[in-house]
């Protein structure tokens, strides 16, 4: 469909051509977003690597200004580190990695970030970024990396090794095009937010005027990166289907196949959905399924039973552990907080919501505050499925008559082994029916339990304001019922006002009751 | 930065496998959107195919219903059809395209849309989109066409050819998971507001229940498709320039190589630039630039003046013809049209801004009409600079004193040889600043012409006020001139009523010049 000469222009391009030309779409539009995105990439890379080797993560991050608009960045993690043969295509392919086909939930699924920095680097200073690794083998390696962006190749210089005793990873990108600031889209704000709801995570971060923050863990306990997940059987499509058939797997059969790679289903499952699609197709190898026989058994499983998808897959940040971080960092006078059950969302992939609301105390304004696998997303808060849930939720039915002008923070985090984001910049989840209405079931449970607490706050305000309104006619009402019970109006008033202050007493012991019990 | 053992499972991943898995970023997300995000594909590439073609478009949108979630889309041109050797790979390969590395301002540009398509029907329905396609030579080419999502290659099948009068393009897609309404995200808003935006096109849709719309065109001008334009000077980055000058040039020398390859630039540009870099630099061999010397280059560029960057290649509607089709679709009181001059955002890349904005008469509430190249926006409002743009406007200024209670149509068309979209579903630009604040200062100027239309409107609300108290003492107050004027109170009446009659008939004037006349 174009022009007659324009098919002369006909071209193939690599995904690297493709990502560099619109670089915006992995998170490099402004200068302060596009070091936000060069920290978050690395940040996520180093917690996902201590994550998988079960290794409490130490992180450092540094950020020096060179120039107007030309910074260095330098993240160091304790970390595993990466057998030197793999550096090149982490650091300098994009589309290669370890996350992308895997069931985990990784704060990284892409393959695409830290290659992306590269890039970025590369295309306004000209420059490789510096990796230095080491196993904790005795040998540290250092390289400079670069993309061939024509043919999405790293090309690799100055490559060396040495003994030494570290273990770890440590890049070093120096950038133009990008500033630092302390904004609510800044580098500061993303380490904030990170260490929130990472709590067994150490970061450092020291910002270009020398000024260092240490976020200290608050919890010693290393979080395990599940083992690995299985589809789920009511979850797969026709096209998942047909892929394990046709590319993945080694059974020689259909129904030892879905024992092998699917979940929850053993030989009770064969004989249910053998009656329901028929012996022959089960028997069949499955190179041979065609689609409309895989389109048969995703319709029968349908119609199955089956226990709900593992929870081990999903590392949530728990109930009790998401109130502890918001007690300690936010302050509020209220926390409710919801941890739901894992869900499957389209093509059979699970996820799992939580949802923490502060209200209160210290807490001024409404912030609405959104991670995915614990990762903070801090831009396109517009587009993003979270977004569109507490929107859709009615506030008013748990006691928040307008949002906008209570002090509230809503805590979301999405646990997927895939999160389905809207663009390759990994800040917004999209709108997948799925996930939006589980969104908003967590948000209304946590708001049923918030309700308590409102009208208490609610009851107490109105209690208040009668005590006032008493305080206010209390002379004129001593003195009535003086005359009325002929007895002297200073007696009478004092007697008055000490039920009112008790009345006062308890309307206080209410308020204290309201700030530290009753938490949902 | 991974597990020990993860690095087994160190893979890489063909473009084609990464936005299988990603389907929400190309636009596939829920069952509504998938469709239009078809349609959009589809008929976005028509009408690009024409306008190089310098065709008057006619495109015929078919969507009928094949069963639950299940659905047949055609879509078909009068374009100039596609050679059969290149079918296969427009649609059945990403990042394959005539347009991602050209200069023009066309709706699709990054070779994903009509692959992505093609990826999504297979995977939900196992089946290859049909092409019919002619060039108008007297021979119609007809083939079937997959993806190898491994390889990210085209897979052709019953590719057969034969005699006929025709030329054109036809595509057949059949998808499951996708639905057909007339929400505000629906395939029939999305025809109709590219009808909006292209007046020179014909544009039919039928609808599954048979239903059968035709959008006339009002504008006999084909629309030329830029020449293909030149990067700017003043936009120039030192990657660009490097890439140029190592890649792309076949000029011997730098400074040739900077009058060939940018716009504006002569010998007086090269005098210029000689003064402020010195003569060695650009008696150079391109190939043998090196980064500190283009940065060099690409500062002094920045202090000499160029010209503005060519119109020719922008493709606006115009102010005249927005005008003309807000009024004739929406039927609005009034409306202001601003379309201002060429800028160019980071990277050298030409951009445009057209505003219209509709007032009262049918037009109620408020909404928000986004484009990109005459390509309707549906989705990811949020994430969307014109959205941050139009907030970032203080209304009340222009006498609107909340947008969302006001009953305004904004019409935002961003024209560019490059789009920054958020996403590869581009359906949101991304908030680049040079581009925020063109939009922004061309919703201002827009604002400024609709000052005059709403004080007059308040003016007017205000005088029918007081004629509105004056009618309401008529009585009273002739009766009272009566007394003091020693006159019949009915004869004081009617003269006074005559009065007020005659003050109405005024307002009555001023209310009509208001909706025809003062135009911005």
């Amino acid at each position: 469909m174009a022009g007659k000469d324009s098919f002369k222009e006909f071209k193939e391009h690599s995904v690297a051509e493709f990502f560099k030309k619109n670089r915006q779409m992995l998170g490099f539009s402004s200068r302060v977003r596009s070091l936000t995105t060069a920290v978050h990439e690395y940040v996520s890379n180093a917690l996902d690597a201590c994550e998988e080797a079960a290794i409490l993560p130490e992180v450092s991050v540094q950020v020096d200004r060179l120039g107007d608009d030309h910074y260095l960045l330098r993240v160091r993690d304790n970390g595993p580190g990466i057998p030197p043969e793999i550096v090149p295509k982490v650091f300098g392919k994009l589309l290669a990695g370890t996350k992308f086909h895997r069931m985990i939930p990784t704060r990284g699924q892409q393959g695409i970030g830290a290659a992306g920095v590269t890039m970025f680097a590369q295309m306004t200073t000209g420059k490789p970024v510096h990796v230095r690794t080491s196993r904790g083998d005795g040998v540290i390696w250092e390289m400079d990396v670069m993309i061939d962006v024509k043919r999405n190749e790293p090309i690799v210089k100055n490559r060396r090794s040495y003994e030494g005793d570290w273990r770890g990873t440590e890049v070093t990108a120096e950038m133009k095009e990008v500033t630092y600031n302390r904004s609510k889209y800044s580098a500061y704000e993303y380490v904030r937010r990170t260490a929130i709801a990472n709590p067994h995570a150490q970061i450092t971060l020291t910002e270009p005027d020398g000024k260092r923050t240490v976020w200290y863990r608050t919890s010693f306990e290393p979080v395990h990166m599940a083992k690995e997940g299985k589809p789920h059987p009511l979850g797969i499509t026709v096209d998942d289907l047909i892929t394990l058939a046709h590319h993945v797997t080694k059974s020689r059969r259909v129904s030892s196949m879905l024992k092998n790679e699917l979940e929850a289903f053993g030989d009770r499952a064969v004989k249910e959905l053998e009656k329901l699609v028929g012996r022959a197709v089960l028997e069949k190898n499955p190179a041979d399924l065609q689609w409309h026989e895989a389109e048969k058994i995703v319709a029968a499983l349908k119609q199955m039973k089956f226990r709900s998808p593992s929870t081990d897959v999903l590392v949530s940040i728990g109930a009790e552990q998401i109130k502890k971080s918001l007690r300690a960092n936010l302050k509020p006078r209220y926390v409710a907080t919801v941890t739901r059950k894992p869900k499957v969302y389209s093509g059979g992939i699970p996820f799992l919501v939580e949802v923490g609301v502060a209200m209160d105390g210290e807490v001024k304004g409404f912030e609405l505050v959104r991670y995915a696998n614990r990762a903070p997303l801090l831009f396109e808060q517009g587009a993003c499925a979270i977004t569109q849930a507490v929107q859709s939720v009615d506030w008013k039915r748990y006691g928040i008559s307008s949002l906008e002008e209570s002090n509230t923070v809503i805590f979301v985090n999405v646990v997927s082994t895939h999160i389905p984001y809207v663009s390759a910049g990994k800040q917004a989840i999209a709108d997948v029916p799925e996930v939006v209405s589980e969104i908003r079931h967590a948000l209304m449970e946590a708001g049923r339990r918030i309700k308590e607490y409102t009208s208490k706050v609610s009851q107490l305000k109105e209690l208040l304001a009668k005590k006032r309104i008493l305080d206010h006619y209390l002379p004129e009402l001593s003195t009535a019922l003086a005359r009325i019970l002929d007895k002297n109006p200073e007696e009478v008033r004092a007697v008055l006002s000490q039920a009112l202050e008790e009345r006062y007493r308890r309307l206080r012991e209410l308020e204290e009751k309201i700030g530290a019990g009753a938490e949902g």
